[in-house]
């Protein structure tokens, strides 16, 4: 450590640096905010930063993230218990969400398929999944009816839609998946063959 | 708040907002990484974070930021107390220390003066500069002879340096500033006008 520089203040930097998307420059800069910022405030940094940990756990019905089990859309009582959404992540749960379209409960996979980086599908939740369709659950007043396979459109999140719909396939279960085509507000010139050629397949009576 | 936000994540989330630089889905990263990384990571980036408030002072001598008064390089034997390089940010002096040139010791301005910006030359520390240069210290073991004004290349570094040395005409301190011309690397025909003059006015024999 150079005789100029200040051991809390590198130790910040570098706490800062193991953050995503931060370099060294960043960590600089918010190191030198948290040093100005008065006191009230930094401590309301510290303390969320540990509150996240020390609060937040997976729900034990759909493993999203929650601060109580079983979680705020398991327990609501205006969401439609029938009808689970399928997605990777509990980020996507966010996302599907903010649109306001999905009255249904949701079971987060916590992760997607993928052999070349170990992730088999045991380390999944897919059996707790199967456990959830296939039984009536004693907390779901109806049994499932509807699976909505939201995993992203990617290779792996593909894969991972593709296996659960064979496991699915000897259910009654509807099973849909999420539509892929056109972004919208993007220009057909610049679309990806694959997104072009999705909506070409997907395309609908006009 | 929506059903599916989670309180604790959403006021991190918030408090990452608040930083230079940190946007929304920043924040949301950062936010995520955090409840991945284990609770030990977590509480050594809270307790850097308070660390920083508790331990960084301003040194009573030179400004600088450090963790104990007079700082590390205000009491280093291998510094020259007869030289002092002015900068206006404690971060100046880290940068001129990566340089590993200075050998004397610093006065940090705490800014420029910009009254546009309502900042007078009452408002940083001159009156400290002017008695280390004026006075022998008790703490320097010889007085002052140099005075290095190493305040930014900018309409406002100049100026505060201008002001300084008007303050130190009547003195027998020598007195210089850093060199500034073509920025080493940069190519002629990209130079911006200022830098280019800078560079013929300041033109050394070959």
């Amino acid at each position: 450590m150079g005789v100029g520089e200040i051991e809390s203040l590198e130790e910040l930097k570098r706490e800062f640096q193991k953050l995503p998307g931060i370099g060294p420059r960043s960590a600089e800069r918010l190191a030198f905010h948290v040093l100005r910022s008065d006191r009230a405030e930094a401590a309301k940094l510290a303390d969320a930063v540990l509150a996240v940990k020390d609060r937040v756990i997976h729900c034990g019905a759909c493993f999203n993230l929650t601060e109580k089990t079983p979680c705020n859309i398991c327990t609501a009582t205006d969401r439609d218990r029938r009808q689970i959404w399928v997605v990777e992540q509990p980020k996507d749960v966010l996302a599907l969400e903010k649109t306001g379209l999905v009255r249904g409960v949701y079971h987060v996979l916590m992760g997607h398929i993928a052999p070349l980086d170990g992730v088999e599908p045991g380390d999944l939740t897919i059996d707790a999944l199967m456990s959830r369709v296939k039984n009536k659950n004693e907390e779901e007043e109806e049994g499932v009816t509807e699976v909505i396979l939201a995993t992203n459109p990617t290779v792996e999140g593909d894969g991972t839609a593709l296996y659960l719909e064979s496991l699915l396939a000897d259910t009654n279960l509807k099973v849909s998946r999420l539509a892929r085509g056109l972004a919208v507000g993007s220009q057909l010139e610049y679309a990806s063959l694959g997104m072009l050629e999705a909506a070409i397949r997907g395309r609908t009576a006009g």
